[in-house]
């Protein structure tokens, strides 16, 4: 059986102060069914990524919650696996298509953070580490800035690559309407910006975002204008604290669950010309062209500032034209459905100013924690 | 494709002060993958039902969490619905191998709820339901006290009644190891215990617990000693309050749940010897029998009080051999999970005291909130 995205949709990322999660996923949810040329009604099941609303706004069973706010009362299901919450959400609903339980179902990423204090969402989005971690005070930024140090020693790789993937990310967003931050950056800039773990500053790193995405995934060839097929979806985890890693330069998880989605879409790395990688930090990026397979091992930071990467560039492939996690924004539960919408609409060739010519596929790469879960998608378009 | 469940364990339910989450993981996961006579190495996917580890514990991310304290790192996520959260993971694992993605998974379901305070374990609990409920303190055992005088007023339903489903439970749960309450109640004690929301008493309520259960789900039939087919696996969803429910006197989730089931199994209601209901107060398991079409709307608590659910009685199909959420306990995460435990030990023959005899087929009934949630599985044994 083949399964396909026929439709997508999402919501502008950034401080939406004025809106409700419900609004957020009335809209993107409408309009994902509106893209998919069906009604309401032939959604069979709903299934939710989302990390926060419990521990943040005391509502947990967001899937009837949600299904509800729908108005459609059909099965539903939160799933949650910290910021790769929205990518596992997807990695279920294409298992539930497949089992044939199901043959057309609603993945909806959403998250609202900006209305909580900074300390209370920094809290809870510890909760995605160890007990240990959160115990010594290693928040994600302090991981992230032990891999990159790792990473910077063994590879000599430089702040100002860091950096370069930032302002890669921020380029690509000034063309995305629904990026949180259009501006331009440049390299100076991101180095001068406040430190926030050493070596990584603040425009290193992902921002608290609120948005909402939402996909449809079915089993209809026939649905959409221009479905989008599901060539691979797989997940690995890895141990929740990277003290127990027995490498510190590489995402295990991302390694693992690449190649299981190389193998079941029988295609390599370097068929793919679109990518949406897990950004949430400028050295993440680096680490998931590796262990990807898109570059070999201590190379991909060097490409990346060669702008090897970017739309603009001489570009082996196109890294995050959405403006990644970086640019476009971090609602946590929505991160992974955005992904998957920035690909359906490259591979669809809808992706307006930001367009790659002409991809046949493209992958995402959903991260949580500090790279204890990640979710990998491979998608292709029957285009000629 | 056949789907299995050919490993099943629990722990005691109860006020378990003395033991970790992961340690109580560890010992129900470990004697499952026993139980089912494979090897850690031979789970391709882990599903956690959990509700409260965010909001009580400030850990999320359980996918990861236990698939690490297990030592598994293999695909796992944390699936979330209320108190149907155990339900829901074992729905997504079967479809996960109907899928064909996995040919053997895990389902963990677990809660620790006694180290929390008890107002701090009602606030989270209250996330099952809607903000209008909670804006408005109507708790739980409120929700369900309205359902119950409905049920009073349209059928004429009495406080005995109602205290039979506890004096049953407690019966069933005297015969249970694992179970909280081993104690027997008489209908005076119940009807004399403190009002909790009139006309529910205290020992009308199941108990806040702790507590894991575990199941091994698979495609292979030749796993496991005595291996149980699930014919059916279904869930509906309901508006999450009750106040816009066109009838109060049903759970109309439940209905839906249950006529999708009897139709995937092919059998109707008649053909069913055990069932494990959710009664989280003694009208829902009223409610239950009902709503699965066992008995005729407003026939059930006669039934009850006449003994025709209950082991030693003249019965027509035993409810709750295990004690039900009442005598065996509710850790909610795992609830669901040993619902299905408890049938897979009634229909393999292993249920010591508490066996019905030669059962067939078993049903199982779990539920998030106050009904906007019903997960319903049928299993069947070909035992001769």
């Amino acid at each position: 059986m083949n399964v396909y995205i026929a439709g997508v949709a999402t919501t502008p990322f950034g401080e939406l102060w004025d809106v409700s999660p419900r609004s957020l996923a009335n809209e993107v949810v409408d309009r994902a069914i509106r893209d998919a040329g069906i009604e309401k009604n032939d959604i069979e099941a709903l299934f939710v990524g989302n990390m926060l609303s419990g521990m943040l706004g005391g509502q947990e069973h967001l899937g009837a919650f949600f299904s509800d706010a729908l108005g459609m009362h059909v099965p539903a299901f939160k799933v949650e696996g910290a910021c790769a919450s929205g990518g596992l959400a997807a990695h279920m609903a294409i298992m539930s298509v497949l089992s044939g339980q199901y043959a057309t179902v609603c993945v909806l990423g959403v998250e609202k953070m900006t209305d909580h204090k900074p300390e209370d969402v920094s809290a809870a989005l510890a909760g995605a580490g160890s007990d240990e971690e959160r115990m010594s005070g290693a928040t994600f930024p302090a991981l992230y800035a032990l891999l990159a140090r790792v990473h910077m020693h063994r590879f000599g790789t430089t702040q100002e690559q860091l950096a370069s993937v930032a302002v890669k990310n921020h380029f690509h967003a000034s063309m995305n309407p629904n990026a949180q931050f259009k501006n331009l950056l440049t390299i100076e800039k991101v180095i001068q910006s406040s430190m926030i773990a050493d070596p990584l500053h603040l425009l290193d790193c992902s921002p608290i975002s609120d948005g909402a995405s939402a996909i449809i995934v079915t089993s209809k060839p026939s649905y959409g204008i221009h479905p989008i097929q599901v060539l691979a979806s797989s997940v690995a985890t890895d141990t929740l604290d990277i003290a127990r890693r027995s490498s510190l330069d590489e995402l295990r998880a991302t390694r693992i669950a690449a190649k299981k989605a190389y193998n079941q879409a029988g295609i390599s790395p370097k068929d793919i010309q679109v990518v949406e990688v897990h950004d949430c930090f400028t050295i993440a990026e680096i680490l998931a062209m590796e262990d990807l397979g898109i570059y070999e091992k201590g190379n991909a930071a060097k490409a990346i500032e060669e702008g090897k990467t970017r739309l603009d560039g001489d570009f082996d492939c196109v890294v995050n034209s959405s403006g990644g996690l970086k640019g476009c924004g971090h609602p946590v539960g929505a991160t992974g459905v955005k992904q998957l919408v920035e690909i359906v609409e490259q591979l669809r060739g809808s992706a307006g100013k930001r367009q790659v010519p002409n991809p046949r596929y493209g992958l995402t790469h959903n991260v949580g924690g500090s790279g204890a879960t990640a979710v990998v998608h491979i998608l292709c378009t029957n285009r000629q």
